[in-house]
């Protein structure tokens, strides 16, 4: 086991939470206009009730140098008041290797997360410089939440899996699928994670078969309308005698979170209410399948 | 013809050039530490030889906040004294609308680049936000130059063609050449262009043939060992008659140009003839094809 599949397995256990919290900040929606302050308080608010914190970093970039400037205020927080919560980037990288080499460094090294989301279309050579930090976790997506998904992740591909070892050639399967397969071929560290959207539960059911005890991040409940029970029952993995326990997988809600209330005096109480929520209906679907904490 | 790929045509013809010039900052590999100096140094020495400079944003984000400090120095010193030059950004960003939203915001809006490379694994669904901005434009990576792009971009895919008129139902054709066929039809607002590494001249012929007319940036010639004459070649279009002009396509080279003399005092004269030796080349193979300036 890598020492971040540890880390995440001791903050999930410690919390009893799946839930990840997604910090998508925007002006738009946030009741107080200082990103930091933001934050500062729904972190404080929640940090009891979750596993990780998932900042999307493009909501900070499209902020210019002082949305990235209040981004370091809330990475260095919450490893001050929460040092053993999972601080996950959200950043889909993906570029050839020598390119990856500069984002793993800023990523990993400037900004000091744990984890972060690539994309794998330029394949798992071009993500080794990801890979190679054997402490940090990498989730690459497989099948991501939004509506065109489909367009070329669900398209059939003919892999010549022989050299897998596995039943038959040329057998045809979804490419998402395929991305979970070739992926755990990456897996030297055992620091992958997969990125797999709650709209699409049939799919996620897919690659944890594909992939057991692998960390599967699960984005798009809440306001993008993804399936809850469906998301949790598909993520455990289970073993031989069919018992099962709290599975690796992160349930990120961000919206239906940070800006359950919106006003000001009331948000952070808003957020904790709504992350307890979440945790409490994720417990009781792990409880009724027999995998309690 | 969108704003910016009329504005491309400008600055290619203005220079008589198809250079485009990676700015990949590496302290390791840069004869001064100063980053701002070094690339006001570099464009300064090759302003009219190129048709465009392309910081890749991966090498200013693991410099930290730093690094993102000098690459706003270079966009508006670039603005100042070559205006004409075209500014792409290579990002390779993609994620759901909402994410995608953002991202566009930060590359047009925070840093006004006139371009950017995207990577469509999420569909074109999740990419309109950026081809949204009607003026700028839009690189989809189709190919990628890494010794790895194989693993998924040459792979078989089973598309419906039957929606796009095309002969046959159930067609087989690579991955790469399907996120062609597919980009074309994103481009409602003519601001599309493509990426296709120099290193497979046989996909940048295909790639050509499926997208006339559409820009079309080429990496890795140079330290990549990408074929530069035969990138020129497959770039070209032909009109029905035969008949040839100097075409949409955006010769890289990054180490090639600004790490050639390494020397404090003669990096900028090594660059210079670095990138005119580069020009050269290029109109060369372009008299031969029948397409001068």
């Amino acid at each position: 086991m890598s020492k971040f599949t540890s880390r995440l397995d001791s903050a999930t256990r410690t919390n009893r939470s799946l839930v990840c919290i997604g910090l998508d900040v925007d002006p738009a929606l946030m009741p107080i206009a200082d990103v930091r302050k933001f934050n500062r308080a729904i972190v404080d608010a929640t940090k009891d009730l979750v596993c990780a914190y998932k900042p999307n970093i493009a909501f900070y970039e499209a902020l210019g140098l002082e949305g990235l400037q209040a981004l370091r205020d809330t990475v260095s927080y919450i490893r001050k008041v929460a040092p053993d919560v999972v601080l996950l980037c959200d950043a889909k990288r993906g570029d050839i290797d020598s390119t990856s080499i500069r984002y793993a460094r800023a990523i990993f090294d400037f900004w000091d997360f744990d984890a972060v989301t690539v994309n794998g279309y330029m394949g798992g050579e071009s993500l080794s410089p990801f890979f190679d930090y054997a402490d940090r976790g990498v989730f690459v997506v497989c099948r991501s939440s939004n509506p065109g998904a489909q367009e070329f992740q669900d398209m059939m591909v003919l892999p010549d899996t022989t050299e897998l070892g596995m039943d038959g050639q040329g057998q045809k399967m979804p490419l998402y699928e395929w991305m979970a397969v070739r992926s755990s071929e990456w897996n030297s560290n055992g620091n992958l994670g997969l990125v797999v959207g709650a709209t699409s539960p049939d799919q996620l059911c897919t690659v944890r078969l594909r992939c057991p005890e692998v960390p599967i991040l699960i984005p798009g409940v809440g306001a993008q309308g993804g399936e809850l029970e469906m998301s949790v029952k598909n993520g455990i993995d289970r073993s031989a005698d069919g018992s099962a326990t709290p599975p690796r997988v992160l349930i990120n809600s961000a919206r239906g979170i940070i800006y359950a209330d919106r006003s000001t005096g009331g948000f952070p109480d808003g957020a904790r209410n709504a992350a307890g929520k979440l945790r409490d209906e994720i417990n009781c679907v792990l409880e009724q399948e027999g995998a309690p904490w």
